[in-house]
């Protein structure tokens, strides 16, 4: 393919990451932006596949960790945060006796929070008694219901999750996927007999997540974030970050332990074997469709999409050569089309009567990880030409089509997890001193244990922001960028979506 | 179990229809009614598995038959009803020259629409400059934008669907899964070249619509709607209808031909192999959660649920008989468990450590197809003890699990189609005179053919509502119940949901 057809299709050079990312969402057929609400998309047929196929990784590990999948109503009656008005009311109280800094800007919170929903307060031609609001999120709408079904330690540990569209008044710029008013959102909410459970069930997020980002290819940061930046009413949040080509962090999930802050409030109590009464300790984990926009912006290159091989929405297209000339071509296209969709793999033929470039470069711009190419000469040897969406063709044998195949998906995504952490490697960088010359496209890795006022100056003087602890801390002690003290502290620093 | 056991769960014995099917719905554990929003219920991760697996045979029937997936915003703008407007402004014209009446209640059912919609006039603390509607359905949404995806011939058919959330501020009397605010809701929405390839979509729509309802084990009237029930802006409407067990009929799944009079309104044109410009002709099919109540509401019993096998959220419910005598038994009932899930059946085991009869209630109320109790004496033998919820208790061969349970699961779907078809048989009755006593709890086969006139007669005379023209006519002509002249047009009318 020429320059000239790049051209056509109008794919900008990645190297320009925010024109190039902006294209290929649409060029690749993921969504379409022509919707008139700006911020919510329409997800083409592709781009649902390539979601459902990420949804459905979800649902395996919900599964295999005993979660059970509910679906909440998406409206919410304002008068249910009255609850957490009271939780704030009280909370403050404690924070005028001295209380733990991360509840502290919890009552800001719930006022933010008001004031970035959508709200419904006429239904006909009637104006609700009371307004409604589109969920941000659900634990409003969850912790209504939950001391219902809650009564006894026996009904612990209670393991929920939904995967729905919840709504954001965006007022930042919107991208797709990144960020957007209407949002396919994944949401666990689980409750526990103790902290101690609690804190197990964070753990098992944190593996859920690894298995997840494993299969797309995703290197990611796991960070507990700074108190400031903790989610309202948790005790502490950890973030999953990944690193975009522009340097830029995106956090693609994050796990929250409340403790016992909310139980209180919302009523959510059991009895233990022993009859006495006492509060559930909370945990939440949430994801969303910026898991796709996370595999968009970091595989993709100059020509296109590529996707990791277990979210392809097709990982094989294959393709007759000459078969005008032999119709020994198609019966051989069709048949390992067929043995290979009975081996569960993703097939598409592209039987089209165009020129086989242009067949190869709508297929690099779709992503599709690998291409098969069969003509009478293959047949006659016995292979089908396999060329790779991240580079390198070579013939495999059509007799083990479905272990080479598979084969050749393995190697395709370890190509992609191995260029990722290479370019972590250049992208994360250690900061050793606040003299040190600052590049915003890069992720600085600092040792840091200063004080509030410490971060304070830390992110002003950098212009970035602190992502928060690394939960591998170093092994050995080094000095606080800041303080001078020894830590093991290891934090990072970046410019945040 | 005895009668005690039955009171203390609260099911009221099924002759009383609607007091049964309000508590099964929370009893069976299929949704939670306690969410503060009347007609918007909470699923409970029983009922939703079941609606899942009710999606997963629609998603397999548009894999089958080429339909795309697609997702559109939930939110709509007011002024995209612009061009609706203008359609109603041409059909009114139209009407007033004399023209088709299937398009005459057009204007009046897009006032209608805007009473039964959920408005979102408010974002943050911001009044919207144009107000939007949560979908009742995606119309407005997807004929928006399917003009900017089809420009020629070649883009056609094109045919999409989607499952998602739509919304209805009903004013009626709300019924889980029946008539609900919040609608878990396919659409199907497809363009075509012309009105035959139109009407060619109609029927594979019909012949999914059997597929399905095959599966859910439940018989249908399937029947051109009348005139004054035609979908507002289509040719014309084919409606599936249940009888549920107190005689009313559900409207289950609708067919609409819309030829091309959307088409212009919304610019949906494309050109043809010679260049030349021409409108599409469309369809939509649409079905909800109320798949979900036909099936509880016609096939539970005075004892709970009863759930077709294809979509019983657990098909085998497995318990060990004596396991702390021998422990053969735990083994034996997990490698039956394991070798059912193997090939693909949703087993349980339930060794909770209360009486059988507790367990065999819990699971009864739950209609669970097939229950296998095995225990030392059974091992010996070589066999379990399979009991069906349907009835019916016998040993089956260890050995042969697999086939025995399947070979179970199919002659109680069989068993639960009988039933439902002994059942119509009673349930619908051929009147023949408007002399004879009307029994509001049937539905009547009539042959009619009458004027618009003579139908309201008929519906004001008897207290029921026309179904309209069933889809398979007498094969030989019938005296007109109102006017007497021969006819082949076979019709239903009975009370409607």
């Amino acid at each position: 393919m020429g320059e000239h057809d790049k051209a056509k299709r109008g794919i900008p050079p990645k190297e320009d990451f925010s024109s190039w990312y902006a294209s290929i969402v649409e060029i690749g057929d993921l969504v379409d932006k022509r919707y008139p609400i700006k911020g919510m998309d329409v997800w083409r047929p592709y781009g649902w596949k390539a979601m459902k196929l990420i949804d459905g990784i979800t649902h395996s590990e919900m599964e295999r960790t005993n979660h059970e999948e509910v679906n909440f109503p998406l409206l919410i009656p304002e008068d249910l945060l009255d609850k957490e008005n009271k939780l704030v009311a009280k909370l403050k109280a404690a924070r005028e006796a001295g209380i733990d800094p991360s509840e502290m800007r919890f009552d800001e919170e719930v006022e933010g929070f008001k004031k970035e929903v959508y709200w419904v307060k006429n239904a006909g031609e009637n104006e609700l008694d009371v307004p409604m609001f589109l969920r941000p999120t659900s634990e409003t709408a969850m912790y209504t219901i939950f001391p219902l079904w809650i009564r006894s330690h026996t009904d612990l540990p209670l393991k929920t999750y939904q995967i729905v569209n919840t709504f954001r008044y965006e007022t930042k710029q919107t991208r797709s996927f990144i960020r957007v008013r209407e949002i396919h959102f994944f949401e666990a909410h689980t409750a526990h007999v103790d902290e101690e459970c609690a804190s197990a069930q964070i753990k098992e997020d944190l593996e859920i997540v690894n298995n997840i980002m494993s299969d797309l290819c995703l290197p990611v940061i796991i960070s507990k974030r700074p108190v400031w930046d903790t989610f309202p009413g948790a005790w502490y949040t950890i973030a999953i970050d990944v690193i975009m080509p522009n340097g830029r962090t995106l956090q693609v999930a994050s796990c929250h332990h409340y403790r016992d802050q909310w139980a209180e409030a919302f009523g959510m109590t059991y009895e233990d074997a022993g009859g006495i009464k006492k509060n559930c300790h909370q945990t939440t984990y949430g994801m969303s469709e910026r898991l796709l926009g996370a595999v968009v912006g970091t595989h993709g290159d100059d020509n296109g999409l590529i996707f990791p091989p277990k979210i392809a929405p097709i990982q094989v297209v294959i393709m007759p050569v000459a078969a005008h000339k032999n119709e020994d071509v198609m019966n051989t296209v069709n048949m390992v089309s067929e043995t290979l969709r009975n081996h569960g793999l993703r097939t598409h033929i592209d039987a089209r009567k165009i020129r086989p470039g242009q067949k190869f470069y709508d297929w690099e711009i779709k992503g599709v990880p690998l291409r098969l190419e069969i003509g009478p000469r293959d047949i006659e040897n016995g292979t089908a030409f396999a060329a790779r969406r991240t580079g390198g063709k070579s013939p495999i044998s059509i007799a083990d089509i479905v272990s080479e195949v598979n084969n050749e998906l393995s190697e395709i995504a370890a190509e992609l997890s191995d260029r990722c952490n290479n370019t972590y490697s250049k992208m994360v960088q250690k900061l050793n001193s606040m003299d040190d010359q600052i590049d915003d496209s890069i992720v600085y890795e600092i040792a840091f244990d200063g004080s509030d006022s410490d971060a304070e100056i830390l992110e002003k003087n950098t212009g970035l922001t602190i992502l928060g602890d690394d939960i591998l801390p170093y092994d050995e002690p080094q000095k606080c960028i800041i303080t001078g003290k020894m830590t093991t502290r290891k934090q990072h620093i970046g410019k945040m979506y």
